[in-house]
């Protein structure tokens, strides 16, 4: 089953219409105005992004701390000291039913009110980048929906990060602001018009992306690498420079609202650094670099067992759980499920540590002494960020072998139960926690064996076991390598082990599978076009890969086989061709191409020959921009009737210069043409200038 | 006049040849293997250039170290106490003898060996990426004179600094390692032939720059935008990960041999901040930023003037000192002056400060008190680095505003007469010097009428001043700020001011002039390609800018018309065509298209219908890459004579699928294809796909 994805027009249609407003443009110095307004939007993204990360960021910290601080209280009153007082069920409960209830709210939403919210937001903005149409998913609802349900899936305790939502939030912030309307609020603000296409559009969202991952991880340069390696085919310097000032403006924006929260006079709020800011340098030796190395083999082994694991559950729960209710049921089941684990393991792992020594914010005491806290506790007792940064930066010797190694295994399945729910979260964090934690881990094992190794400061194994395993999930090295970079304040000499790390465990996972973004890109079935031409495509020539007879429009046709044509078949694209002999336009010589969504526009207001002097004086390139993007379908178009027999003249509505290849130029050749420009149709014509075929992103991918 | 600069073939020539090859790879799983080979030559450039650079870098401290250790002693013993003893004539004299030689040396190393080493190099490594054939500036001999003579440069004292030709040299290892063959030393390894074609070539150049900026500012991140920002016009993502990982293989390789030569045992050699890193984490205050701005505002209008004035002094020259001795004594002029100005102010200011403040390594005390030191030696008594490093990071208090202020002008014209000496030297520490001493001067003006403003720290301000004038004078913002970034240590909090200072100078220089580098290129008539049509293409279409007739060869032509053709004029590239009427080629149907270098190729290897059988068995596409890069010319081809009434079959030759566009396509869109593409020619064809016209990167910049 094919889902109907649709691609974006990245092509501009330069016709004659659009040809006249360039031209007026250059007389009134029009293209000034329109340079510092897309500036200016740039950097409305920038702060609005950052705003609402912010918001979301503050939200569940200070929920999260009135839960943990009420659990705390709740364990310390009833705690058994003798046989007769305390009872640790009642905190349970109370644990549960914090864990429950918001997640029930958040699980609930998603699925009833925006389903296309779920998970972590990144794949379907890597798909919209990447040129495919993913339908609602740059809405103000979908926005107002994703905000509302990571929020209560982090503070209900569920294994994810907020990471992914504010990446896809900032994306969403960028479509609303750059279209001045909103289709939720059926609001037309009509500024910003000119804007109105997928190029423009596309633009302004791979700055939103930009601008979420700097806010995210306060990575600005790992923000526009970000967006970059997810996206950009066609390396524009000025859209670059303007997603780049996007993240600056976002980061910057968060770093005065947090230090205002946080009640700080300088800039320097070091809650930018996600992960917490490495004190001092992280140095290595020469020896470690073979160990690195193969902490990354583990990672890429980890990651790749962990994105098939996951696959299968979703699998069988899209087989299993189709309804609604069971949804919303399952999500409810996972957080009884973590809360029931991180309980059973505070219960029975008896981990005291002296008091002082690791800056744990709820220390619970429970069975320990009274001058020490129970280190399990503290691992569960806060969100999976702060634990990611409390196992960069604790101290040597705050956690047991054994606690540990059980919340490694325990984590690593329940993110991976997590990962697929239906509720917002991201990837990002408990993929970070469990590679943190192993990382530690290791570095404490072998100190165990080799108590003399002072070289094994266990936050820097932290980090590199978070980077192996973040390679080994994700897959994403360019940008990765530079966000854990930039959001741990680590130095320029230090990258080298990082990348060694992220590199291998790349390489070792792409030996078995995908990352996990595009496992669930592939899943559902979105046409992605990848960086290299498909393998089994090399060595094809144009003529095998092409879709032929092609249903081509001549350049002066009645509306009657135009309204037909519509009806009957569902491609978004025809060849404007000429010289036809008879009905045979499927050879006819090709003179351009025409969108469908065209085509409605004309029939709609019925653009044709014969009453052109009504219509001419008042229609521009505006026309057809202003239906834009929800454009209407062919049913509502009226039947022609009376005007069955009009003729439509296509020359100043199609596209002039489609992009044309040769049937036998070859694949590989035409698709990075296709992917450099990135367009959607491509024109196959034979020696003669006669249309020989089609060839579309789709069919790159499935023949 | 025209110079006649040639351009890279970026186009892959798909022909029936290269064909073969592919299926024949496909069957011997040769791409894995040529995969790998491809990682280990970028990482191979990535050690052999931070090697280079090392060398460079360790002789130019050595000797600088010498030669102002020993002027530091000859001052000393010099210094008049009473009347009768004491001559500072003898220092100046020595100092001008240590300026002239080496900087007479290295001039005339430039001139009569290798002129295109003249300069920092960048402007050529920009053209070469932009697709423009510069001739010899990949040559290993090149390297040679480069990298003698800046060491002599830059130990000669003039106002220059490495950083240009360090990135020049990246991109020759770059070259010369990929192609295993040097033409200086006509040797060739025979590995590697693979890679013996321009679009290979220039991605492994792409890697060596950004590995060269890697080791040249320890800026890894930077390296790889700063290719990005010349260069990648088609992002490819697996190019890109290739060019991070020669850029951190470079600063990696650096750090080790740094930190052995400075014997260190850890890898945290903070000598790769080459700017110094700073201890505190900058901070700022709101009602900086404007200030910042205003400093952005200073540094466009004086880069602007900078560059101006250079340009000015460069035609000057041009004009006036066309003679090689000319060029040489004119640098040795230019190091006079320098020795000269130095010299005077150091003996007129007055500007003693007590020992052990700042940490100067050659203390000139002159005629300072016993426990002082002469602060406007310790100015001039090093390298332009260590001063700008000085004026980052020397406590303040450090300088008297007159020393500044005069320094700041005299190094403003020294450094401008300076860039476009035959010398090799970069201009990037220069400007960075100037930006630093008016930034730091501003700081302590200001904090002269205020001296309770405690925000003043004078390093800041040389810091931002530095990004300002760099900003001003070469004006690639994107790479410069995540260079500065990283070769400072800075945090990503203070990269907000960084570059809102770098955004205004660009801006305010654009309003008036182009970055330098740009200037160069453009004094030079090299054809390069800008991001963005020019503004007088707009409007137009592909009928307007192509030329014809187009010189064109039958499908089947003889071999006599070829010959003559090739004689008769020097295009390089030709359209191929059949059903020709007459002898009316240029009107004929477009099959391919065909390089002048295949055609001598073919006439040289006689590859001829009538012969068919005895070449067919032993040619392939390595007949044609064998000769790479220097083909024959025409008149190396004997005259055919006996083979006169020959043909030549193109079929199997020609590149079958050229990039084609209609008469009636936008320049707009054809320039973006071009550019997309990295085209070389581009045929028009008209409605019956007939050739209508040709298009060359000439085209889009001289019409
Ligand atoms: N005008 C056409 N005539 C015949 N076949 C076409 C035409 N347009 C597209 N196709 C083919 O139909 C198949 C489905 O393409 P589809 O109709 O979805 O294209 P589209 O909707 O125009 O573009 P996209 O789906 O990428 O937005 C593809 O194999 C394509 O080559
Ligand atoms: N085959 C040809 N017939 C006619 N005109 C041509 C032909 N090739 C190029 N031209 C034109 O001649 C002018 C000079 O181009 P030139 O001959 O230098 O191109 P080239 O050498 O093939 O390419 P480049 O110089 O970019 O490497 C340009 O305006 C170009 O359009
Ligand atoms: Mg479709
Ligand atoms: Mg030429």
């Amino acid at each position: 089953t094919q889902t109907q994805y649709e691609s974006l027009d990245y092509d501009v249609c330069e016709n004659a219409l659009f040809q006249a407003e360039q031209r007026k443009r250059l007389r009134d110095r029009f293209s000034l105005r329109i340079h510092v307004i897309r500036w200016i939007i740039f950097i409305l993204i920038g702060i609005v992004t950052a705003l609402i990360a912010c918001t979301i960021d503050i939200v569940i910290e200070e929920l999260s701390e009135l839960k943990y601080k009420f659990l705390k209280s709740s364990v310390d009153h009833n705690v058994p000291v003798n046989e007769s007082t305390g009872d640790l069920a009642l905190p349970f409960f109370w644990w549960l039913l914090f864990s429950v209830v918001p997640v029930a709210i958040g699980a609930g939403m998603v699925t009833y009110i925006e389903p296309i919210t779920a998970g972590s937001g990144i794949p379907q903005v890597k798909s919209y980048l990447n040129g495919v149409k993913v339908p609602r998913i740059v809405r103000i609802k979908t926005l107002a929906v994703k905000a509302v349900g990571v929020i209560t899936s982090v503070v209900g305790g569920l294994a994810g990060g907020k990471e992914g939502p504010m990446i896809h939030a900032g994306a969403v912030v960028a479509a609303g602001i750059s279209q001045g309307k909103s289709t939720t609020f059926v609001k037309d603000f009509r500024i910003f018009k000119a804007f109105r296409d997928d190029h423009e559009k596309r633009d302004f969202v791979l700055g939103g992306a930009a601008a979420g991952v700097s806010a995210a991880f306060g990575a600005p340069i790992g923000g526009m690498l970000f967006s970059l390696e997810e996206a950009a085919s066609f390396w524009n310097q000025n859209l670059i420079w303007r997603t780049l000032i996007a993240s600056i403006i976002s980061s910057f924006t968060l770093n005065i609202v947090l230090s205002a929260y946080h009640g700080l006079h300088d800039f320097t709020f070091t809650g930018l650094f996600n992960l917490g800011k490495f004190d001092q340098p992280l140095t290595f030796e020469y020896f470690e670099l073979p160990l690195f190395m193969l902490l990354g083999v583990t990672g890429g082994l980890l990651g790749a067992a962990w994105n098939s694991l996951n696959t299968l559950i979703n699998k069988f729960r899209k087989r299993y759980v189709p309804w609604k209710v069971g949804k919303v049921c399952e999500a409810v089941l996972v957080a009884i499920m973590g809360v029931t684990l991180a309980c059973t393991m505070i219960y029975f792992i008896d981990d005291c540590r002296p008091l002082g020594n690791d800056p744990t914010i709820h220390p619970v005491q429970l069975f320990c002494e009274d001058n020490e806290y129970n280190a399990v506790a503290a691992l569960w007792f806060q969100t999976p960020e702060a634990t990611v940064r409390a196992l960069f930066h604790d101290p040597p010797g705050s956690h047991k072998i054994l606690t540990l190694a059980v919340f490694t295994l325990v984590y690593y399945f329940l993110s991976c139960a997590t990962f697929g729910l239906n509720v917002s979260l991201g990837v990002f964090i408990p993929t970070a926690l469990v590679g943190a934690a192993w990382g530690r881990l290791v570095a404490m094992l072998i100190f165990y064996l080799f108590p003399n190794a002072l070289f094994l400061h266990p936050g820097k194994y932290a980090l590199i076991g978070a980077a192996a395993n973040l390679g080994g999930v994700l897959r994403m090295t360019i940008s990765l390598s530079v966000i854990l970079m930039e959001t741990t304040g680590i130095e320029t000499s230090f990258f080298f082990p990082l990348i060694i790390a992220l590199i291998t465990a790349k390489w070792v996972g792409d030996y078995f599978n995908d990352g996990i973004y595009d496992t669930v890109i592939e899943v559902n079935n979105v046409p992605m076009l990848s960086w290299e031409p498909l393998p089994q495509y090399k060595g094809l020539t144009a003529k095998e890969i092409l879709s032929k007879p092609v249903v081509s429009i001549k350049l002066v046709d009645s509306a009657h086989y135009i309204y037909e044509v519509l009806q009957k078949c569902n491609h978004n694209g025809f060849p404007v061709v000429d010289d036809v002999v008879g009905d045979r336009r499927s050879e006819g010589r090709v003179c351009g191409i025409i969108l469908r969504s065209q085509l409605i526009v004309i029939l709609l207001k019925s653009l044709y020959v014969e009453n052109k002097r009504f219509w001419i004086p008042e229609t521009s390139i505006q026309t057809f921009r202003d239906v834009y993007p929800r454009y209407p379908s062919i049913s509502s178009v009226r039947p022609l009737d009376r005007k069955i027999n009009y003729t439509v003249d296509l020359s100043m509505f199609m596209n002039p210069s489609p992009v044309r290849v040769n049937t036998h130029d070859s694949v590989p050749k035409i698709f990075n043409i296709f992917r450099a420009l990135g367009l959607r149709h491509m024109l196959v014509i034979n020696n003669e200038n006669r249309i020989a075929g089609i060839i579309t992103r789709r069919d790159f991918i499935y023949k």
